[in-house]
């Protein structure tokens, strides 16, 4: 088994753990000291954690060493980290479809030529109760990045 | 050509006309009552417009009265109106694909089984000034729809 | 082996174990107090299934332990699930192919702009007698989702 | 421009005309003596109509004569009528992707070794108030077909 | 590994239990009553065997009690049975592909708007001596079903 | 246009004026002295025509000089020439799908190492009257060819 | 025909007229006082150029007005611009096919965790003269961007 | 498991040795008497590695013999050896994408008729200071190879 | 209509041309002084011409004005110009899929690490008689590559 | 693991025990009696081999009784023998595209309507000297076989 799908398991040996200890995302944040979804996203496998944090969590979930270690391992950033089939993430996608064309019109015209970056970003995640059904709002932050010309 | 070719070269004529008109996405918005970015993906075709509102636009921006008649066609928000491999959108899609099992994750955990809507779902659009370079901010806002058990 | 593979690998486990105990899905559906779809889906992997309702099928089918833990894990709704060639499926599909563009014209003249819920939804089986050669009768029912403007 | 571009571009000219018209699907169905999904697809391009049924909708529509002879070319129920990307329909294909190996095994029990005919079919639409929001209901309805031995 | 795993290795094994056993398909066949090529298809995997024929046939080949058990799981008919680029398989797609529309309209021209089931459906085989090179005969029989008008 | 589109637009305009003349594929294929299914396959484009045999069915049929000439260009036999995905044309890829397996080891068993040449191929077209239905028969006969040793 | 088109056509324009008038990428980048390969990649498409650039070329290359208007038309960067099997290309493609974990794990240890950027980001191509045979020497330069952590 | 996981699966190990070593690239590019990127590449699984090459890496990382002798397998250039989908990799891919068709016509404005070799070819690495932010710099080398024309 | 299309157009043109005036490939190679298959591959559209080649052919085939230029456009090498699923083509891809393993195996005893140039080659086209019935032969001439070492 | 695998796997360890043993292709070519080509596609999986040149083989190269008995295995001829992206066969196949549509004219023009086949069929490795560096020849020898008209 490669690096990658030793990582990935890694994180699903988190979500199993968290679960059966009652520890929530937002406690292994507080834990790391880094943001909600930094972590989250860290502890599935899409973020470099050093060997200090990886003990941090596996004392936290009892984790056993292999899957501390694997904590260790480079990010997997690639998309064999996501289903797109399946239907939480189909949504986002969905909106990227529908929506897509029209940030980048806005990005050409308020910034002009060039991009925002997904590397310089930010990805927030809250809750928002309102009486009609509460509500998921996400904020992506990411700095906007001019096409060099030479 | 389709009612979809019609509507999104309907749409590429907008943004032509509003460049040499010199008017914004945003006066846009105004003079049709709506946000940004609902305006934005209406003009270039993903949401419907009656002929009150198509005629609006034509009227501001001198459209030809086959393109003000191609704004009332119905929507196109399959994946024909978005080039994934273009800069900008794919830097959304990694951030998706980077982002998206952790999502997964912490809308599970904070709000059950279920979904981020795309269909009760705003999305809005700001610049943030920074120092060290502006930056893109994106706010999703979709209602959680929790899975039917019967 | 994934919680995936784990949850999928249970679901052919049950189809084995209901045809050895010669239990139907209409007794199980009963025994969990939820409609026969449902419950299949549920019990093949597409639906969360707590620890009680877990146990019910495990003593049920005399499923080992590791069996019935598998069956708490996250519900699989991404396409790794299911087979589009496999003949019964694929005309299910095909039917979609034939009609859909129908369905979406109609649910627009009905309805309005938006979609038929596939989360807020519930989907029937019957097997209808009839001398010429029963027939299968399926019903979807989805609530009507408008498209947010804003 | 080949008869089954022909065919789908007589369908778009009669949703175009339909509302110009404010004629409905239903008063369509009626003047064929047809059910409402049939006549829905057999006007969009996916059933076979005859010079006569081609002559009445024509009349009814005010449709060019070239429009009245395409509806009698022979239909078109391959891919190229849908767009699977297209939201309404992407969440019909999400319902098969979550319930189709469950009606699989369903059909299995109930009937035995076989499929549900995607031609000997019917397929009926009908809107449900219900104060929580109305829903749509699609009832598919097809004959149980045994595979062969011989 | 999966029931369908396990029951294309099945098949597998009978190739290999054959040969080694000096036994033909058709002194298969003849063991179970059925005709070649069903009796090919079902030891391949294909068709649903009850317990009595795949012990008949286990006790022909000595077959190991796991490979008899796997040859009652259900039959797989996706394309995960098939290699489409295997050079004998190819050829006949390719004839497909050459001669499909044909049939096509020579279906619409004889029987009017229906298909030619591959459920009701029966295939021989047959050597027919030349001597110009012997050559594969074989017959495709499936019932006409017109599509329903409702 | 390329000829590739002119020869399949040839078989168009074919197939719609032998329905406005009332000709049949039967009468067609006498007019040329062929077989049933080589002539279809023929007009339809999949096979070669010299200008006498194009300028016997330009007669027949009275088409223009151009449909005419374009009946001379070397034959498509890719799959341009096939929509996969219609139902006609699905259930003959289903059959080899669920078959193809059985015939590569049927004629391995029965010839040895080699294919069915698609090439030396007749493939012939009959109506079996059957009082549950009538039927659909094809036969497909094409030569074994053994690989060569070398 | 759309805006992408017609960039893509105007840089086809540019390379017929530039080859007619004996004109090099090397003039034209000297006009515009840019790199050869940005003037070279602006000129068929992939970056933006205001009117007076456009201008500028148009008169160094007798363009018509049509040609000259599309220039000002966003770039295209999406991969519409692009045939990866045309062999220059591909070679490139399979450089990075051979060397792309490399370069991934080199710049992981040398920087850290980030990417280099294809924004902020220069591309410079010189003849590099060798008695063996003259060598094509390309150089990417782009900044490196570390992963925000948050 | 193939030579061609064996080979990269060796790679993998040589990657957490050397972080465990704390021996960087460069180190062992000298050890190796090659440049970085070809060494990087060698040991990763892109070129061909001897007995005596593979045991002084295997000494300098405390290899066991396994990995060693995996090491002399044949290289792995096909695509298994990279995902194109990473971030790092698709930024160089988004490069070819942006700047290919430029490098083509460069290369045969400058050379004529040919390509650049992707085989008699160097690659090199350097990291560039820069005030605003360190640079990556990556220089390919290849031979222009003419069409031969006979 | 793109160059691209322009030189494939032409090629289309001349294989007409050629057979309305009697002309062979071969008379066409002794006119242009080159071989069979360079010059069969120039005039469909895969090398380059200059003026005076097109003028040459232009002259023997009565080419109007506008197909002679199109034969000077750059040549078009991508897949654009071959369909893979013609017949004559697959069998050719079919040999590769069966050899190209040993090949590569042959060529890695034969010659070390490298490959076998498509760039300085030549290819020759050869009628066989045999008794048995003639046969093509093709010989494929490339100058080995060896992978460089730095 | 499959007989396919089996097969492959059997290619593999015979690669690895020649490397050992120092044998060459040719010489186990001239144990079996058969040519060079025929003889590496059959060891390494694409040619049918009985057990006494299993058998052969298995002494010259000391290989265990596992990969003798897989050498019988039938032949695996799809596309899984084949990596397309590896640069050896990528270039091949690069000729293939290159060259493909001038081989159908050629074959068209010199036999007639039909095929070059991949069955009745040789192909022959030779290393010719040049000074300018040893070529690779390859030659291919198929049968024409003309399509059936009936």
């Amino acid at each position: 088994m490669s690096d990658k799908d030793d990582r990935l398991e890694a994180g699903r040996e988190i979500v199993r753990a968290k679960e059966a200890h009652g520890v929530t995302w937002a406690e292994l944040a507080k834990a790391l000291d880094r943001s909600l979804v930094w972590t989250t996203s860290a502890l599935l496998g899409q973020q470099p954690l050093d060997a200090e944090q990886a003990g941090t969590v596996g004392s936290l979930l009892d984790l056993d060493e292999e899957t501390v270690e694997a904590l260790t391992f480079p990010p997997v950033r690639g998309d064999a980290a996501l289903d797109p089939t399946e239907p939480v993430t189909y949504r986002l996608q969905e909106a990227l479809q529908v929506y897509g064309s029209s940030l980048h019109e806005l990005i050409r015209e308020e910034f002009g030529d060039g991009i925002m970056s997904a590397i310089d970003f930010t990805l927030d995640f809250e809750r928002v109760e309102d009486p009609k059904g509460d509500r998921v709002k996400l904020t992506f932050n990411g700095k906007f990045l001019p096409y060099k010309v030479w």
